[in-house]
């Protein structure tokens, strides 16, 4: 590696490189090799957008073939036989058999793009601006989505006032004795309260980057019921949290609740190709042609690997089984991090968690000490005080176990290191 | 194909399928191919996506063998082997020969992704909130790029004011007799004209949705002088007349400007697949790490094929040289048009040409009678009154002289019908 | 009268002339008179703008004797006698006794301009765009102002978004069991909370239009050290409150807390003439002469009486001792209400007391069946749920035991009035 | 004068009393007189304030008489014999010989306040929130008026960016060769440029801040077809110019436009008193009551003295007769002036005019040299640049005689001392 070119050349915005200083070279499954040959276990999967983990021999095989055949690499939004053939998928391995019938917004390849169009047809449909969104809840950079993300960070990177959204207390955010309902219905109950009638509740069924917080189902019934009281959409932004991430394809089954549209992004693809699209329920579609556009909607190479996902991974339940039991392994290995570090508490649901360990120095100096040994994992949350496991849902249980060995032994380095600071 | 799978499951949003109904199955160089065998001459080339042509047989070879040997797919904004390749290659082929000292920021890989790091970043470092925008410009869907965005269907999409941008009037904008210079630099040099001091000026060398509107190297250079002497930035957004669509590399080329930041995408990948960055001076470099950031920045499948396109085709001036000629053909093709035409003028500059024919009925129907005779040709303009081509760079000259021989014809089948409707 | 003139010519934005059809032609303390000679108990004082009665001899004289001698009546913001002997007087009479340093700013005379004027300075001097208004609150109807309000209705007016404004809940707001400071604290304290650093903290002392809800010291305390803590300022907007209102000058006088700015109108200039300013902290007063300006900043005419009236009744104590016997006979007045009402319960402070009826049904036909029998009283609260007594501070003990006499059989024809609808 | 209390007390924001360093103690006419006994001349008349001359007798004594009687001084918005009396005579005097049909819109007692009331009716009634407002136009400093007004130091002055309006150029902007009307309709007939259909246009018939510039009937005209073809209202604030300052009633009469919003202040009460009112078209009365409030409008004091003036003034047309007279007295006063200094010209129309002298520094000695010779007099424009007149329009013959040789004088002294520096 030379890494002269990124300091010459490529923007100080650039981040996971810091963390991970090595050239990566290879990857496959849970396995990222980087160019000294070493192998690393990814516990990070691109932020949950490698949830069938690197290089999917199906997915490679087809979009290989894709491609030597001249298959269409860019068709703007027109029909291809790829297309086709993924929305057909979709329909009869997704939507059909969870009584959907939503409608599928190719939109640009980026979360943050099925969230704008989303916030824009919310107003549109409902002639009202204000969209609730909540604390540490995380939806894109682009300024409308922007304007939907907590951290303090993010939004002063917009460097002028964001608009369109309120902001109110996610499930838990104050501790677990208020009910944060409470205040949202009050708000929205006092004609007086200030909170201009919402177009949507915007939310998150799990806050990837808000610290892995997982809302119960009773509290996004409560929200979904308080939505439909005020004439508000339901939008379940998936993009983190969905692809089977909490152990179901969207991680808002089972839940009763309906949204009304569902951004998705992130592991849709299902080799980590761009691709993103907005699910909406049909009477809100009243999109004019191009109303929301951009150049790369509807990604073809995506097509093709995101049919070989949903083929091979959700035509029955055995992956889903399977995912259950993998649930449990990472609660075990995280139980087993939580015992080493007082206070510590689990967070997350699914295969979506992690462990608030307390402080953010501590969380990155675990990550550091895990990369070292041939572990990638990041921290998230507010403070950056939680180590998150956002591995490939296919990571095997020898990885999982060899992956957790490695965590132990990062945790107790770090706070090794951490005894010691505090003893000079 | 099946119809009914897209009324039945894609957004109403959806739109160029619409103007060409049939389902494609391959493409290569110049040429789509739909399901019925039946071959289409391609002026739209993924509204200049597609630069050098559906899949272009060294970079699919890169491709694949990138893909075959589990290289890595999405790799978030890690450090990786094709990374350091295309930083290098657009370092020493493209910003080195020209003198420029320019960053690249890895943004989300869509143009409104560029375009809004790109506005984010101005007001940061200058400390102001409004960014001059121009008439008929285009620069993106989301609310940020969306604001700069002169079309007033797609501003409606917003469904709320777009705040922090003053559109005045583009090159030409109107007429050839009225200079837009003056009235730009009153609006700047007057105090009390209501004009907020601005961060940048936000310009396009050619209007690609607008109309094919090309700004002269004069106009620029005032933009510039006037950006420099009020203490704005100037970016230029190269999105859709950038990588050689006008001839050169970079639009502006041989202009004498020099501009703070330009927004890439499009053909930046040279295949079509989702790819942006954002080039910007050293000195805005201020970005916090990941105070902008995006899952999907850096597609490293588009590394590859990048560099390859780079390494192909900006080596040595040869391609360059090249592009001239064809020009020459666009224009003549573009002229035989206008001819036919009462009133029709030529638009654009370099390979991005069309002919202005007075109506978007017309213009239509042109397009539509084009495609029924093998040829697939968009409108633009704010009354889709021009007739756009925006053919592969790599167009044979055969290619050319038969698309342009449908396109006579079809302006022939249109003329007669507009004219058998006013018989009537 | 001639109520066609009205109809005919006057908005429909009138309002109070709803409430109190008759038209009136003289006014003395505490009696409104109207054309017929009814005599009217003023239990609404121009909204707290009378607190010294209507028409007080001494000021009247002091005013006909300016009007009389050629005074200036309208010089602008230059110097006169009369600015120069209010200044004086309220530095000499309210400042200096009270330990305030604060200089004061003539803003147009309203009080929205006030508060405009304190969230300018807010945001300029911190260089902070958010302002923390609170549920309920009522700052004024000019867009800045407005955004700061709560009323949905009053909002709704806008007809766009409004800006800068986070709302959270006011010191009880969600009913005695929830402590709202945790809420504000946890809002403040959580960087992804959404909420952006507030410039300034804006809160009425006591909330007036916002149902006579009044803010314990040691909340106001709380959110004094928040606001201190987090680098914001505190605005008191004491423009309903003040002038001796809740039983001192300030509202918050006695509490330990020092504001940064107070917003004051209303009963300034102590005749209900048009006066406002703003009492800002010296170190604040960054404007550039003119920066913001108003051609009726500082009424001549109101500065006479203005200083009358400090003259009058601040320069000892005896004003404010009689104040508090006052407060004392309006909370039994109220009592002797709230007895005869199911769940009804007392609300605010000093003499800006009412009682919550329940709903704001009951309360409107209390104030109309008052109006009927000579007394004019109001309703206020999010849903006008409370009757509401803001009578001159210089009603007699005679005026307020008959005030109150009829309010007792106000009510209960109103009570007598919903049996009857309840019983058919 | 303890000018002491003012530098220790009052804002820096004062400004007036900057240029008039003294104390006044009395106003008679045309005359201030201050605390030395000094007699000025005034030419600045409240800014237009005080059309009438300072303390009119016959309203004097009205007023007195009023508030001898006990009349009402604070009413709310409650009908009263003043407000009857005023509405109707404004209906006889005004409205009806004009063949208006207009509704009075009492709001808050400051022109900030009707431009506000009518920027939120405009985007009430048409649902669209853009308003066209133009370069050097002056609208007020609340957050929604200030959006309105072009002057870039007051617009710095709200900290944060404004929204909801679009500045175009108004006539003559540019200079006498460009027809603005031409700029205007381009934004407006091209779908693509930006500008959002507009709810209304807001212009000043004659420009008080901006430098006293007076749109044509014609381009006024054009102004008001665009709107009708827009779907647009047309608001014309006549806040500085109305009530006779041009020579008519309202500065727009004889100019075949009709306005569907007016909003009044300055000069409206007669005698200097805070006073602001709407006019609306019947149909645009869509208000709800107190949907747009304040607590000092309809000031009874005023509906008293604005009563006297218009029956004084305005029941027959000798005041306007003698208005052309002193008009031309004016201009001709002027031309003496524009003679002495290179390059000046005339600016403004019928009895609100001045004279561009080229620099604010040049037009700021002469004011400044007047004054100590006993004139009153400002500037006016983006630069300062317009020595301005706006004598009360009762000002005499001999008065405007010898204002105009003082002023003479003051050009000449502040000439000889620029000769004198440029000599050094």
């Amino acid at each position: 590696m030379n890494p002269d070119i990124y300091t010459r050349r490529e923007s100080e915005a650039r981040s996971y490189c810091r963390s991970f200083p090595t050239s990566f070279v290879k990857a496959s499954g849970s396995i990222l090799t980087d160019e000294k040959g070493t192998d690393y276990i990814d516990f990070l999967a691109g932020c949950s957008s490698l949830n069938y983990g690197h290089n999917d021999p199906d997915m490679k095989a087809a979009l290989i073939e894709h491609i030597s055949n001249d298959g269409v690499t860019h068709g703007l939004d027109m029909h291809t036989e790829q297309k086709e053939a993924f929305l057909t998928a979709f329909e009869d391995i997704i939507l059909k058999p969870r009584g959907m019938d939503h409608k599928v917004m190719m939109v640009g390849p980026t979360g943050t793009n099925a969230v704008e169009a989303a916030m824009k047809l919310a107003r549109k449909t409902t002639g009202r601006h204000n969209i609730v969104a909540f604390t540490n809840g995380f939806h894109g950079m682009t300024m409308g989505a922007l304007a939907a993300t907590g951290n303090a960070g993010k939004r002063n990177g917009g460097a002028m006032p964001l608009q369109g959204v309120t902001h109110l207390p996610y499930d838990g955010a104050m501790g677990p004795d208020v009910n944060t309902l409470d205040q949202i219905e009050f708000m929205l109950e006092n004609p007086s309260s200030g909170l201009d009638a919402p177009a949507a509740f915007l939310v998150e069924p799990v806050q990837g980057e808000g610290g892995l917080n997982a809302a119960s189902a009773e509290w996004l019934r409560g929200i979904a019921a308080l939505a439909k009281k005020n004439g508000a959409l339901l939008i379940l932004d998936d993009i983190q949290a969905g692809i089977g991430r909490t152990g179901t394809f969207f991680s808002f089954e089972e839940m009763g609740i309906e949204p009304d549209m569902v951004p998705m992004a992130k592991s849709l693809s299902g080799m980590g190709l761009p691709f993103a699209a907005l699910l909406l329920k049909p009477e809100l579609d009243v999109w004019k042609p191009a109303e929301h556009n951009g150049t790369f909607r509807g990604n073809t190479h995506a097509f093709v690997t995101a049919r070989v996902a949903l083929e091979k991974f959700w035509k029955d339940d055995s992956f889903q089984t399977e995912l259950k039991s993998k649930a449990r392994t990472i609660e075990m290995g995280l139980t087993s991090i939580a015992d080493m570090v007082d206070g510590a508490r689990l967070k997350g649901r699914g295969l979506m968690r992690g462990v608030d360990v307390g402080s953010g120095d501590l969380a990155e100096k675990i990550c550091a000490e895990a990369f070292k040994r041939g572990l990638i994992i990041e921290t998230s949350g507010a403070h950056d005080e939680v180590v998150k496991v956002l591995a490939p849902l296919t990571t095997t249980e020898e990885q999982f176990e060899k992956g957790f060995e490695i965590l132990r032994d990062a945790t107790r380095a770090a706070l090794t290191e951490n005894n010691q600071i505090a003893a000079e």
